[in-house]
């Protein structure tokens, strides 16, 4: 039998960090050797996660202090689920101890520091590494991800618009102009962060866009969208915040390349499109093409690893609405960061995420 | 001292209807002298509706059986809170009988009888009426409103996209075709139905799309911007079920006239639609334009007839943005109602809705 | 006509003061000339509540500095939404400068500083105004407020727990030992705090109990007892959070004096149970003794100043179960201590609160 | 290796069924040949359970009309998910020909047909059978429910209140007169009743009691409590509905036999009920005696099987307070169902529910 992989987890105690555990602990061939958080420095998993406190390991495994020279001897994988701009310090670092590295920040997502600055405010910590990274989006990337020693694990809502983008997208289905994407997030999605317009009362009963007209998610949604379509694509994304603890539900406005006015031409497009997703997604176990009448629903993803989509031909207006639904912590960041560690250590893809 | 004005509701037991009781009977110059549910014919307001018992009138006023003719004897202004298709049986007698009529339901919105069945899925009901009506919508139709005898009283998805475009189309500063509606909507939109998809546990923990892409609001927005653009307009509509229970936020993507790819063009532009709004709602008790960063939220309008606008102008996209929200049974249904009765009745707009 | 009283408000950021706020607004007898907060001085009210920025006197009214000195000539009443230990500061200046004193904290509910820094933690800092302070539950001390210049408006628990036991008490119909009160309270109970476990995601899907067994407001609670007893009473009472933004919902666990094995013993027992609940309430504008099988729902009370009671005799267990339901900040907070206003300005009791 | 177990679930479309319908496809020892359902035959899960479409078997497997004869050749071990009342009809049968029969309604878990009578309200369907049935709670019946061949599972509140409460009672630390519980259930308690009481606007933002003072579960909490206590054992009980999908939280208010006024007494007991909780649960793989500060979240318990107890004594009443959280659908049935399951066919007791 061959011994598990050891993996740590730098910046444990956020959202992500509490479902990297779950998630590695449940995980058949690794094992989950270190979990770091300077807040919770010296107490168990147990104490901080009580809902995990039946683990016995969860009873004996304490938070550190990310050091990463001691992260490097305790693990072959280390996730960084850290703050962007504070992943960047670890991961050099840990690829020179030979380690591999999975980022949940936005910090390796770009190929372009200067696309980064423009995005986050501060200059890249680490341009060098960008080069070395994949997205980390594993049904785009699969052959890359195997060999890649950092791995930029893609943001929620990201993920959430770029794969049912794509596929339409590199089969010239759709236009690289004018797209649009609204998206609903669940309010785990802005972290544990102790905000007034994040407390239970600010957001219950609540409806509110934000982030408008230029959120930091456009910056590696583009890129993707660009490199696929071969050329710059600028998109109009409205995030708003949803009082649901998990999910992002995503509607897309598309314009297919060809007119479909007659009902013939409809047809032909509605069997190019269904052709088109059932040849990039028909045999991914993480996404399910909805059929018949059927819309995403975030309550039927969230839990999983996920992503659901529906698309309709509209003939009044000419467009091609796509719809999609995932959980934002699992399919969003830490379910995707375990699959791609999955492929990275050759382990099947669906190893410890259904 | 005026005597005051005799109400009566029909089909006072949905949440409009509920709603409409509530704002009638704090309403200082009106007296609310009847209201009808077949279901429960008998009891009084108190019983049906335990958060109202304190008000003694509630636990005398009984729910009667919808007749015309005893309605007319007892109101000179009746509210129709019915569902579409039923409302038009009682607006005939009552009109002939001298009553004004404020209609909640579809039957009067549209002008033409065949885009009612078109969208409704049955021959219109009382086709000749649909001349007489007037679209409720205060902001645009308060002249006609203080002459007519029938009022159609706007939807909630209607009225959350109309205010907030209307003003811009009238002004020449949008394009009329190719805009996008995308609307979520709080669960009290589907009414008091009993239906196992608006259960709680089926709403709560779940965000999803619905009715897309033809939802049967599109009739009475696509009637009302046409007319205002002077051409039929074919507008994108997506409405998303959000488990808040009050509430409509809508987010309208919108394409200017000019471009403004300079920023002297962009502010240019910044002062027209400022001052397109400004004109257009400056005066108005009910219309909220956001200011500096602000950005629309339900909760700063629910339970109140208030609607709120905000707007940006995306350099990126070239596109203009309009963010709006409303309570969908006040300035969407019931709130809406009495402000078209105080207009009718020569109050003053804002009498009891403040 | 009367000139409107002039009321101020120290401290109007949180919750309590948000809701004074409007409702001080919307009262025709008053006047709101000052409202201070630390963090929003300067602002005004508009700013800081959107919801209320129809209102031209919110774009007015600007926050302030809180000083005695200022305060006391810009108002003649003044409302203090202040923390505990923080309130008395403000009291005594008032107070000399010939100002009514409603304080919203538990500063002034007690009697016995000793008992005060038992539950509280620290040293009263003004004991020698407890002695003149009354308890501002309206439905007991009327006669009291109304000459009162220090009035102590209940907590938000004491008065869903007191309201409903003490006219029993007094009328001898229970034991004064052995009460349970078990108690449901929305998360804006807890402020607007910036704390991690009042973050939507901590609270959404989420029930728990906190502060068993020995929780602050007990003090004010057992003294109230204590004094309709005529003698010393100690309750058990556990607090629940759950996850509503507005409400408290007690169930409590009484003995009665008699015993009713009998059927006719039973009914004799009802009777005077109902008996003694109309003759302290019959009149009462905002206490619904719910009749029939109707028991209380926070939904039917939130957005008013009424309480809800029923009860329940069960001659399986002999026990009586009574019931109630408020709206933590109106008739648990802000709207309790309007009432007082109006008592101790002569104003007719529900002026404003209806 | 050996053959996996088939199984059945009849009823398979109400909340507990679809979990059932999860927690049994993910076992690793059996396999799951049958799902009836009138309402859905001939539907495949995938159809019924969008989320878990992405399972192959939910795509094959098709809901079938229940009939006895037919799941008994189908499977070993049926699960009946039914309606009290309707699942006795299956019962029979299916005993008959050799299958395990565990029930989730309420049919089998007393041992008195008139009991049955007072509390359902109908004559048992079935009364021969009630003496061959097992009370399936595994932590207390786990020698009788591995020779069983028909398996009552307990019922959601039962199981909150059951588990704190037999220890202490049965080591003689608690009096059985005079317990009190007070019990918080999430909406999917109800099941998928499509009635109005339980639509998303009419339980969002609510609390409210109800089925007090004489809910059915009363019946078997109080045979359980009667047989551990060796005398006839009455209970004040009081649920109620809260807005959350899942959980309950119960509150239990009981009283020590011995006095405990000095602080050696307390700590005596205090020491004495630690090691009774050991003694009983100690081992015990889903249940959790917090330590600590902690109380009971039941966001700590929902999606798995686990049961979290804490309890603190009050010198100032002389009661023991315990409180604990489950989730109402797996501990609360369909996972106390699978325990058993795993019992009965020799399998590790958590297999398939961690």
């Amino acid at each position: 039998m061959v011994p598990p992989i050891k993996t740590a987890i730098v910046g444990a105690s956020g959202y992500s960090g509490e479902e990297l555990v779950r998630l590695l602990l449940r995980h058949p061939q690794v094992e989950l050797t270190a979990v770091t958080s300077r807040q919770y420095a010296g107490q168990t998993l147990a104490q901080i996660f009580p809902k995990y406190a039946h683990d016995p390991r969860c009873r004996s495994l304490r938070f550190s202090e990310p050091k990463a020279e001691l992260l490097a001897k305790a693990a072959q994988v280390v996730f960084l689920a850290l703050p962007h701009g504070v992943a960047a310090e670890f991961a050099g670092p840990l690829l020179d101890a030979g380690c591999k590295v999975i980022d949940l920040s936005a910090d390796f997502r770009l190929k372009s520091p200067a696309v980064y600055k423009e995005f986050y405010g501060h200059e890249h910590p680490a341009p060098a590494l960008l080069q070395k990274a994949v997205y980390g989006l594993p049904e785009l990337y699969r052959s890359e991800i195997k060999q890649a020693a950092l791995i930029a694990s893609p943001g929620c809502y990201p993920t959430s618009i770029l794969l049912p983008i794509l596929p339409l997208l590199k089969a010239g289905l759709i236009k690289s102009n004018g797209m649009i994407a609204d998206s609903l997030s669940g309010v785990s999605g802005a972290g544990r962060k102790v905000e007034p317009e994040f407390l239970f009362a600010e957001c219950n009963e609540s409806m509110r866009p934000y982030g408008i007209p230029k959120h930091r998610h456009l910056s590696e949604i583009e890129e993707q969208l660009s490199l696929a379509a071969g050329k710059a694509v600028v998109l109009q994304f409205s995030p708003h915040l949803i009082p649901v603890n998990r999910g992002i539900l995503t509607t897309l406005y598309l314009a297919p390349e060809k007119h479909f006015a007659s009902e013939s031409e409809m047809a032909a497009l509605q069997g190019q499109i269904a052709q088109c997703y059932q040849k990039a997604y028909g045999n991914e176990p993480f996404v399910r093409i909805l059929e018949d009448k059927a819309l995403p629903d975030t309550k039927n993803v969230t839990g999983t690893n996920m992503i659901e989509i529906a698309w309709r031909l509209d003939a009044r207006t000419g467009r091609l609405i796509v719809m999609s639904a995932i959980d934002n912590i699992i399919k969003g960041a830490s379910g995707q960061a375990v699959q791609s560690m999955n492929i990275l250590c050759g382990f099947p893809e669906t190893t410890g995420l259904l």
